[in-house]
């Protein structure tokens, strides 16, 4: 087997290495930047390295940034009384990308995972312990994912928050079946998580 | 929606435009360029712009090539007699994938489509019948796709070659029931044609 090219080979290994993206996949894109104009091409690859050299850590939700607080916590017209914590970075662009969210945000950085050794320490709650003190934020939303291991560091996060006197109310983001979608399809144990979770008929 | 870094923003906007990559896809690549390491992310930028950079067009079979000869032409290894002629570059890499044929590529560049203006003297035609002319081919595949244009662009090759002086012999692929697949998920096209161009068992 000869390869016409050692450059397009080299572009399809880099880009085989990037998650979802199989032998076929890679091909393809990298056939794509054969066609396109120089000066898109130098754009992609400025991206990525731009991406990777200037982005930052916001010190105040530990989430991404460009500068060292990030635009959602440097806004002047979001809700400061409203925390909402989430699991990862994209668990808040996605918050975000509903629209209807107009609080902070707190970003943890994973969850409490006993199994694979981490613990409270490896999390970013120190810092959002010392936020819900500040006397600022009334009410912290957990909205860590619905599995084992979100639903114990929800309940952790709570527990602290909890111990802090005159500190704020903490909720979790409810739990059932979602908008559109089938009783006959739903798996028992979210059917039964929206029974026991049932809110009244207004 | 307030974006956290504008940065991320303009690497999900790139990763957007590439074939097959939707907002969630290129989101998720982008987050992945932000977990590498900084050498890593310049090698993949490097990567995209080398292949748009050093790229040329082999002067023999009209395919990609890193120098003016491609290595394909170049090597010694490959029987020159038998050329097989292509749609595109891709094509003859799943060919070479194979690891099944050792002859020579042509790469036509396109087929033959009146409806979207494209005639013989867009595609890679001429020098095919050039390289035909020159006594050393002895037989030519046509490895168009089994399609309208495909099938009416071999046709069109197969005439111009016949009409050569001691030409080489032309063939078609063969077409018919993918191997391991099942006469009953077949369509009809594919399964007359595999009566049609029924071999004799031996």
């Amino acid at each position: 087997m000869t390869a016409p090219s050692k450059y397009l080979d080299a572009l399809i290994r880099e880009f085989s290495k990037l998650p979802g993206i199989g032998p076929k996949s890679a091909s393809r894109l990298a056939f794509h930047i054969l066609k396109l104009r120089e000066d898109e091409t130098e754009k992609l690859a400025a991206s990525i390295i731009d991406l990777r050299k200037n982005i930052r850590s916001c010190s105040i939700c530990g989430g991404i940034s460009d500068s060292d607080i990030c635009a959602v916590c440097q806004s002047d017209s979001r809700d400061r009384s409203l925390l909402c914590v989430v699991q990862e970075q994209k668990d808040a662009i996605i918050i975000e990308n509903t629209g209807g969210y107009s609080g902070l945000y707190h970003i943890l950085h994973g969850v409490l995972s006993p199994l694979d050794g981490i613990g409270p320490e490896d999390l970013n709650i120190t810092s959002l312990l010392q936020r819900c003190r500040e006397g600022i934020v009334r009410e912290v939303i957990i909205a860590t994912n619905p599995t084992v291991e979100g639903d114990a560091t929800a309940l952790y996060i709570a527990r602290h928050i909890g111990d802090i006197k005159a500190g704020p109310e903490v909720m979790r983001i409810a739990h059932g079946l979602p908008l559109g979608s089938d009783l006959e399809f739903a798996d028992s144990a979210t059917l039964l998580r929206s029974i026991q979770a049932r809110t009244k008929v207004r």
